[in-house]
Parts: structure tokens; C-alpha cells; sequence
């Protein structure tokens, strides 16, 4: 029988899952103490946090233990870049059933620590509980290197709306998934682990984006927080947005239209960003729509019909 | 019938309880962004995590929702002050079911905040998402303002072990609470919201404790830990700890050893340190026992018989 979590015991697990995670030099201290310190250069921090629950937020038959640790990091590793800052560091707390397999967790813990390698960040901590169903509570801290952090509420008429990464992909995936295929690989992959483009935040911050946040809820969702932040009409141009040839063939098979997962699919984790018009944008950044006076989010000029994104609770 | 957090809405839920977070000076930018941006003068920022699983770090039959909340904060609060610093902020995600009364919800973020404010610290944002049962992940943030970290690890034979604040107190609250009895209320308060002597972790490095941490698991669990990191014995001194009158009552009447309380008693997050013999310590800190050459934590020179503290997974 594999050994399981009890087994270990919570010292013991802590132990395994210290180990498989190297510490970068912005650690100060590391695992093992009552906290950990690390180095604030700029002597501001940056810090988020988000929760994923089994079921709701990963399927254990859909998605592997080490792509679960990616993408609860990526979840959260984006949202510092979404600032404008650098990730340096992530503490992840686990709830998990005592009958889980050990060997899960510590993949988890390789997943954690292969996503944040990506951007130079360290696991420095963490805490593990018994639980009914794996709960994964990740904060991640970065710092902003002397530059203003990049806010949702800094648009104004006139600035374009840009994005870096991907949309729709995970959403894609996510339907390919629950009507029980496992291809296209290329979208499954991209719903088990997102590709993040990191150093795109802080690059649009030092060219001079207006306003940025990530996509998690949706595309026409978090166009809809900036709009809200900045007390502008946000609109997008369907015509703009790429629809890559997997999807279309989805699209096809599903009988359904790859556009609504491009607007309103969440995790893919893209940056998006506002930016004045005359800004020359770096490559990574293609420009999908504009802003202008008024308020929320149109397509083409039309109010959207369908779903704009996901929330819980809801 | 009352309002469920799903009644409200994530994004309702969240402006709720944001709404109730005053944001200290300390706070560059609060709630509702991708993320909160807080002031790290000190150039160096320690970070702790911790998970609470109801039914397991709390009952709300036995807890209101402002002393979970309280507890929630001071148990991570006290792992900064353990560090000697300054606790700054603090992140919440929780994780609900979705018929919980949203007035829970609203009144634990009333502890959370209330018990931010004893040391300064502000309430800078979170997630929440629906769950079987009620989960929170608290991380708080702290600043040495200039200090060295007080680590477990820096306790020499010949120094002095030192206790602030309360021992066995929780424990003794958990067992009357357990028999089915609410009183005595001193000790079922101790249980559900711990007093924590935040400031004198940082007075401890002031005047140049060796080691810290908070006790958190029971003294004898925890002096093992400094034991531990710290390559020595500790050797606790019994008749220098107190048992106040009402645990002894208690006691007599559950027909248990108060002492086992104090020596492995959990929850109280007390202070405990170790000092340089020549040290004069602070008037709160009390001397309860000795560090010596050798490994493990003895009581009176003998091995503790029974149990030493608890841990997850076990």
C-alpha cells in the first residue's frame, strides 16, 4: 500500500516537502522557524492570495498532483506580475485527507517549486492540516524594483487595451475534459497548467501601461474590473482575438463557439493591460480592443450576451 | 431566513467584509486589486502561514465567528512576534459552504480586524471560496525594524529558558467545553481567543533572547523544538510554572492533572525564549527552566511521561 500522509506524519510530510525546495538568495530564512524573512529591496512588498479547492478549482483524474502545484502557483505568481512586480517568493498551506497518498503531495511540492523556478522564486513556507478534500491556500510576494505598482483603476479614454498569453485556452480544455476526451493535448494541457508569460507585467509597467490585471475570471470579466476601477466603457474588438485552429476544431465537434471561451474563459492567467495610445507596445502584447468614456465592457460596440465569467458563490 | 454568503456573491461577500478592514499607514494599497502592496521599511519581510479547519481548530458551536476570527489572527500574529518583530498585516482566504449564514462571515472578519488593531497590523485582502466546510488560511506579515531575527535555533547550554503569557489556559478551556460545561468562563474564553503578549517578542530580541518561538503546540513540544534546532537539552522546571486557581478547581473536578495542561497544553501562544543567564529579562518573563548540554526537553531533570503536544496527520 502506498504510504499515505498519516503515515508520514505532519512533521515527517513538512520534512519531505521542505526538502524538494531550493531557496533562492532573496531568502533571508527559510522553512523551519516560526516564520520566514525575506529580502524587501525596495522596501515595498507586494502580496496575494487565493484559494483552490479539490472539485471546484482541480480534479484529481483530470489533472496531475505536479500540475496542480503549477497552476495553484501560476494562479497566484500572475497576480504579482499583474502589478508591475517581480515574484520572489510563495508559502503554500495544504488541507489534505490523512488517507492521502504521500507520494501526491510531494509531486504537488515539485509542481510548486518547478513554476516559481520560472521566475526565480522560492517556496519558503507553508502549513499542513487534515482535511475532508485537498484545499491549497497559496500567497506569493514580489517585489517592484523602485517602479509604481500598476493599478486596475489607471485607464483612461483613449489608452488601448492589450493582452500577453493566452485566452481561452484552459476553457478549451476544460470542455474537452468534461465531455470525456483528453485531446487536443495541446488545450487539456493548457487547463492542467497554465503558460504564464511573468516578466510581460513588469515590462508593460516599465513601458508605461495605464492599468493591468490577469485573467482569471474572463476575458470580458476582469475588462469589466478594470473599467469599473478606472470609471471607463472598455471596448473589445472580436476581430483582434486569435482563434487558433485546436480550438476551432473543438468549437466544431462540440457544436459550440470558441469565441464565448475566448471572451468569457477564465485560468489561462494572460495579462491584460491598458496603455496610452501612442506607447509603442512591446512584441508580446497585441492590442484587442480600446478605452473610452463611459461604462463596462462592450464587443464591437455591442452589449455581450452570455456568460462574461465565473465566480464562486454564485 | 438569514442571508447566505451565496445570497451576497463572491464579489458582494468580498465588499462586505473588505468594508470592515481599516488600512493602516503601512498600507500602500489595500483590498481589491490583483494585489495588496504593503510598506517594508526594514528591507526584509517575515511571512507566516497557517490553515484552521473547522471541527478540528474550532467548533462554532463552542466559538462565535468573532473568536475564530480573533484566534485566526493571533495565531499567526504571534508567529511574527516569535521572530521579534512587528506584525504589519495580514491576508485571509476562507473557504465556505455556501448556505453559511453571511453574518458569520461579517463577524469574523470583526475578530480578524479587532485583533490586527492590538498590534497595529491591517487586514490587506484574501479570497474566498465555497468549500464543505468552513476553511481559513491566515499569513501575517511582520517588520524587524532593523532587529536580527530571533531564530529556534540559537539556545546555548548555560542560558535560561523564559516564558510570557499563558500556559495550559486553552487546553484546560477545551477540556471543560469537551465535558459539556461553559464554565469556568476564564478558561472556555482562554480556549476561544487566545491573550497573546504580542510586544514582548520584539522586547525579548531588544534585550537579546538567544532563541523564540511561540507555543503554540504545548511547552514541552515546542522547547523541544528550540531543543531541537538548537542542538542542546531543555530542561523545564516544574515548580516554576503556574497553575492558577481556576485550572486546579477544574482539575479536581475533571479528576486531571492541571499540570499536564500547562506542559502540553496547545493554543495559548505564549512567548518562550531563551536568555543568557546574565540577561536582567523583562518584568513579564518568567524563568520556568534551564538549557543544558544534551538533546531532547526534560522536566526536573526526568523524562515527561504523556503527551507532549499535538500534531496534524496523527
Amino acid at each position: 500500500m502506498p504510504e499515505s500522509v498519516a503515515d508520514l506524519g505532519e512533521f515527517g510530510l513538512i520534512g519531505a516537502v521542505t526538502a524538494r525546495y531550493p531557496q533562492g538568495s532573496g531568502v533571508i530564512l527559510g522553512p523551519g522557524d516560526d516564520a520566514a524573512v525575506i529580502a524587501a529591496p525596495d522596501g515595498r512588498m507586494v502580496v496575494t492570495t487565493d484559494m483552490l479547492v479539490e472539485g471546484r478549482h482541480f480534479r484529481r483524474d483530470w489533472s496531475s498532483a505536479y500540475d496542480v502545484g503549477r497552476k495553484a502557483a501560476a494562479q497566484n505568481l500572475s497576480d504579482v506580475a499583474a502589478m508591475g512586480a517581480r515574484p520572489t517568493a510563495v508559502t503554500v498551506a495544504m488541507g489534505a485527507p490523512k488517507d492521502l497518498d504521500s507520494a501526491w503531495a510531494l509531486e504537488l511540492a515539485d509542481g510548486l517549486r518547478d513554476e516559481c523556478e520560472q521566475v526565480g522564486a522560492s517556496v519558503i513556507g507553508g502549513d499542513t492540516v487534515s482535511a475532508e478534500t485537498i484545499i491549497l491556500a497559496v500567497s506569493a510576494f514580489g517585489d517592484l524594483d523602485g517602479r509604481e505598482p500598476v493599478l486596475r483603476s489607471g485607464a483612461r479614454p483613449g489608452d488601448v487595451l492589450a493582452v500577453c498569453g493566452r485566452l481561452g485556452w484552459a476553457e478549451a480544455g476544460l470542455r474537452v475534459l468534461s465531455r470525456g476526451f483528453t485531446s487536443p493535448r495541446v488545450l487539456v494541457q493548457a487547463h492542467r497548467r497554465p503558460e504564464v508569460p511573468y516578466d510581460a507585467g513588469p515590462e508593460a509597467a516599465d513601458v508605461g501601461a495605464s492599468a493591468m490585471c490577469d485573467v482569471s475570471d474572463g476575458l470580458l470579466a476582469d475588462a469589466g474590473h478594470i473599467a469599473e476601477c478606472s470609471g471607463v466603457r472598455i471596448s473589445v474588438h472580436s476581430g483582434s482575438l486569435e482563434i487558433p485552429e485546436p480550438m476551432r476544431e473543438v468549437g466544431a465537434a462540440l457544436g459550440e463557439d470558441p469565441l464565448q471561451w475566448v471572451l468569457a474563459g477564465g485560468d489561462d492567467n494572460a495579462l491584460l493591460a491598458t496603455f496610452p495610445a501612442e506607447l509603442r507596445l512591446p512584441e508580446r502584447w497585441r492590442v484587442i480592443g480600446s478605452v473610452v468614456e463611459g461604462a463596462g465592457v462592450d464587443v464591437d460596440g455591442e452589449p455581450h450576451v452570455g456568460r462574461a465569467g465565473h465566480t464562486h458563490f454564485s
